[in-house]
């Protein structure tokens, strides 16, 4: 278990919580703004009289002038990623700011460098939804091979009482490793801990081979790769260049965050270079895979098929997009994390950091900002 | 490895066919009979010139009328499940006919009493599609809980750029554990080979317990069973009876065989007794499972959703049938082996057999009438 894990068991236990209400009850009634659905979490705020909760409760991504409006006084203010957290947000809050919990991994929609000149905190949920994001990778990869996007339609469509069944079918590249063909080799672009996770998944289907593009001037691996290697069961786990990721990956996770440095890292040239049976993941940023590029590559046969959890045009995916029409790309609304069990743990450490942020407490998991500058 | 896929693997290297193939010289021409495409494996038969290779190659099932006509005077016919296998049509083809291969494990389409009866060998594909199966089956259960038909659709049909997105959109129960909900237990009906290949996938999801149904008048199963679990680093796999097996699986697999024993045990009275966080998954055969029963089971919320690759009524199940119309039943049509890999060895297993066979040697893999009867 993690630091960040064991720190989120902490707050789920009577010690801090009743501590931080007792401090309390010798400050200000401090006021927060929820601007998302907190689900099982939300009474952990909203059933304390000693704060001043305003939660946005309409079926619909919050407005920016009642957020505006709202936030004059606020000491702290919830947010997903649908929620610019900028200089203007922080202006019509005023002095009493002291926190920002935002519901979510990533944090593009939060002005860091704003919140550091305020000595503003920003808490944020990573670590917590590894292991949803990993199942849905291993699922999109098993999708994508085994085609059940267009399986799946065709039976929506009416189309199995007149199948004429065949032994190929609805065939597609299997996942597994077979006495035939025992040999499988995953790669990934972006190896942390979702990619750890996947790889821990994807060792029980036989997979054989592990290779991944080390972060440019990262530390030597290598012992770490044994010790995947070994711990999996797996023939090698090792570094590549971008060239031999493309070439020699039967299954390619892209699992990279977004930005300038990682935008269009999968795109044409990268794409010719892959296998006519291997499939493409994309649970990380959609920036990172060219979308027009990758059309070309399913409708061309450059590679076999494609699971995407993101897309660089989202939300604005719809049924005419190239991806969304090609028949061997499933294309699933963002939901890598949507799991039950970790959006209620994602919910309950976003109020906790929300919570400690009001009383001047240091948040369970905050963003340091140190490292991102 | 197991024995099926040792003799198999003799197959396919150069010692055997030559063998076969230098006797074929000095005996006469003989006809087979193919009623299905065997894809790669095709030319292992229509490239011999000392056979007489007659094929149907039309788009749709063969023909009944066609193959009566056509097996007359047949040593070997290459079948599959489409195409029974009879006394009418076994007195069609005369005394010459030495052998019936199927391209899959079922053989409920070949009277097996009747082969018996004039010492006709039968060839199947058992064993081979284990790992292409358990693929399909842990596909199906993550599908069925994170509502990827649903998800799937949603985008397909244009809703992705209105969607207004909150951390519990479209989340369901999630596969692997967590640290804050650290148990799952999975649940078999029918432990046997396929099973046990789907058991070591989920177990690297950080399921921890697995229960399982054994067959009446099976015998103690207690070592098996410790090896599993340690083979697998689960807490516990246990044999358990009907009741606690629907009342305790947060995932059910359904991997029993047809026929009058099994049907319908999974009913409404097993069904009620389920988890409303439960799923059902089914990969084994269709009757098994109360179409009606499930239907009612996820409209009224007694379980979470399911995964169907079978269908009692298949491939009756248009898209009016109750459970295409469920939101949270993914059904896909019957394609749980349709791995490329895995019908390819299939397709090459069935094209052995009926060499083998009408050369009056025995089968790589031949159903054992004596088990059966």
């Amino acid at each position: 278990m993690n630091r960040t894990l064991t720190t989120l068991r902490v707050f789920n236990h009577n010690s801090t919580i009743p501590r931080i209400r007792s401090m309390a009850t010798s400050l200000a009634r401090h006021k927060i703004v929820v601007c998302t659905d907190l689900g099982p979490a939300a009474p952990l705020l909203t059933g304390r009289d000693d704060l001043d909760v305003i939660s946005w409760t309409e079926n619909r991504s919050c407005d920016r002038a009642w957020l505006l409006r709202n936030i004059v006084g606020a000491a702290g203010v919830v947010v997903c990623f649908q929620n610019a957290v900028d200089r203007e947000l922080v202006d019509a809050a005023g002095p009493a700011l002291r926190v920002v919990s935002t519901i979510s991994v990533g944090h593009e929609h939060i002005d860091l460098k704003v919140m550091a000149e305020r000595n503003i905190q920003v808490g944020y949920t990573p670590d917590i939804l590894t292991d949803a994001v990993a199942d849905s990778a291993v699922m999109l990869a098993l999708m994508a091979s085994r085609r059940a996007g267009q399986s799946y339609s065709f039976v929506q469509n009416n189309q199995w009482p007149s199948f004429y069944w065949t032994p190929f079918a609805f065939c597609g590249p299997q996942l597994s490793t077979t006495p035939f063909s025992p040999t499988r080799t995953v790669g990934f672009l972006g190896f942390g801990r979702i990619a750890h996770a996947v790889l821990k998944r994807v060792a029980a289907f036989g997979i054989t081979h592990c290779i991944y593009t080390p972060r440019p001037g990262a530390a030597d691996q290598s012992v770490r790769d044994v010790r995947l290697r070994d711990a999996h069961g797996l023939v090698s786990v090792a570094p590549v260049d971008l060239l031999t990721l493309a070439r020699e990956s039967d299954v390619l996770f892209v699992l990279a965050p977004g930005g300038a440095t990682t935008r269009h890292i999968v795109n044409s040239e990268f794409l010719r270079q892959m296998r006519a049976t291997s499939v493409l993941v994309n649970n990380g940023r959609g920036s990172v895979v060219d979308s027009a590029a990758l059309a070309r590559a399913l409708a061309d046969g450059w590679i076999w098929g494609a699971g995407l959890d993101v897309v660089e045009e989202e939300p604005q995916v719809g049924s005419d997009h190239p991806l969304v029409r090609e028949p061997r790309c499933v294309v699933l609304p963002h939901i890598g994390s949507a799991a039950s069990e970790t959006r209620a743990e994602m919910a309950t450490l976003t109020a906790c950091n929300v919570l400690a942020g009001v009383m001047g407490e240091p948040l369970p998991v905050a963003i340091d900002y140190s490292t991102i500058a």
